[in-house]
C-alpha cells in the first residue's frame, strides 16, 4: 500500500528508442509483462466526475485491488493510490455491492528503471503507445521535479493527464 | 469462498451445559477465540432493508471479508454467502468508495463440531449467549433437517433469525 503516485503519461511514436536511450543511461531492466486491468463503476455515483477509479489488476501471476482518489494538480497525474494483493473472487463481491465493469484495458508493458524514476514502456490495445513515468522516492515535490528532468533527458514531451480508461471511453465515444 | 450458508441461531441461557452435552454425544472441541466484527453501510442503498450484509472478521490472527446476500426463507438463516481472506488496508478502501463503519461486534466463540455441524457457542458482547448451528455438508435440504434434529438431541428451542448486527442495532434504539 502506498499514499500518493507521482506520475506523468506520455504519448510515444517510437518504444524501442526510448528503452535504448533509456539503457544507454544506466536503466535497470525490469522485464515485459501483459498486464490485464479491469475498471469498476461505482453504484450510485460517477468516478468519471469525481475523478476516482477503482480496478482490479492481473500482473506476474497475481491480482491487486486499487483505489485511486482524484488527482491533485494540472500538470502531473498525482493522485492518493491505495493498493494490495487481492483474492481475484472479490470481484464477485463487488458485482453483490453494485459495483459494474466498466472497461477492460489489455496492455504490453516493459518497465525500466532509471535513477528514481520507473518507466513503462506501453502498448495499449486499441490505443497505441505510451511511457509512463513514476517516480519510486519519497517526497511528492522532489519527484515532480525529477520525473520532468528524466523527460527532458529521453526527449518526452507533453503530458496525458487523462487514464488509459478515460481515453477508451472517449475514443469509444461513451 | 462457499456459496450457500445453513445456519440457524438460539439464544441460549446455559452454554458450558451444551457444551458438555455435544461433548458426550462425541463433538470435537475447534477451540476458543476472539472475533472482531465490522459491519459497513452501503453508500447509496439500506442493508437493512434489502437483508444484505458487508463484514470484515479478524478471528485467528487473519481478516476475512465476507458478502451476505438475503435469507432465502422464513425458518433458518440460509443466506448466499461470499467469503475470502483479505488484506485489513481493503477497510481503507472501502471508505473511499462511500461504505461506512456501522457496528462493531465482539465476542467470545467456542467452536465444536458434531456429525456435519458445527456448532458456535458464543459469548457476544452487550448481547448476551446463543448457540449457532451451521451445516458444514452439501445439500442445503439436508442441511435444514440435520439441523433441526441437533437442535432437539442438544434441547435447543427457538430460533433468532436476527443478526447479531440486527440484534445490537435493535437494543440500540437505531
Amino acid at each position: 500500500m502506498k499514499d500518493y503516485e507521482v506520475e506523468v503519461k506520455v504519448p510515444c511514436d517510437d518504444l524501442e528508442a526510448v528503452g535504448r536511450l533509456a539503457e544507454s543511461l544506466g536503466a535497470d531492466d525490469r522485464g515485459e509483462r501483459t498486464q490485464e486491468d479491469i475498471y469498476f463503476s461505482h453504484p450510485c455515483k460517477d468516478f468519471g466526475q469525481s475523478d476516482e477509479a477503482l480496478r482490479l489488476r492481473y500482473s506476474d501471476g497475481r491480482w491487486r485491488i486499487t483505489y485511486k482518489g482524484p488527482k491533485v494538480d494540472q500538470l502531473t497525474k498525482t493522485r492518493e493510490e491505495i493498493e494490495m494483493d487481492i483474492d481475484p473472487g472479490i470481484e464477485n463481491v463487488l458485482l453483490k455491492l453494485g459495483f459494474r465493469r466498466n472497461m477492460v484495458i489489455r496492455k504490453n508493458r516493459r518497465i525500466l528503471l532509471l535513477d528514481n524514476v520507473e518507466l513503462s514502456l506501453d502498448r495499449v490495445e486499441g490505443l497505441g503507445d505510451f511511457v509512463e513515468l513514476e517516480y519510486k522516492g519519497g517526497s511528492v515535490e522532489r519527484g515532480k521535479s525529477e520525473i520532468l528532468d528524466m523527460m527532458q533527458k529521453l526527449g518526452l514531451k507533453g503530458s496525458e493527464r487523462r487514464s488509459y480508461l478515460e481515453l477508451l471511453l472517449e475514443s469509444q465515444g461513451i
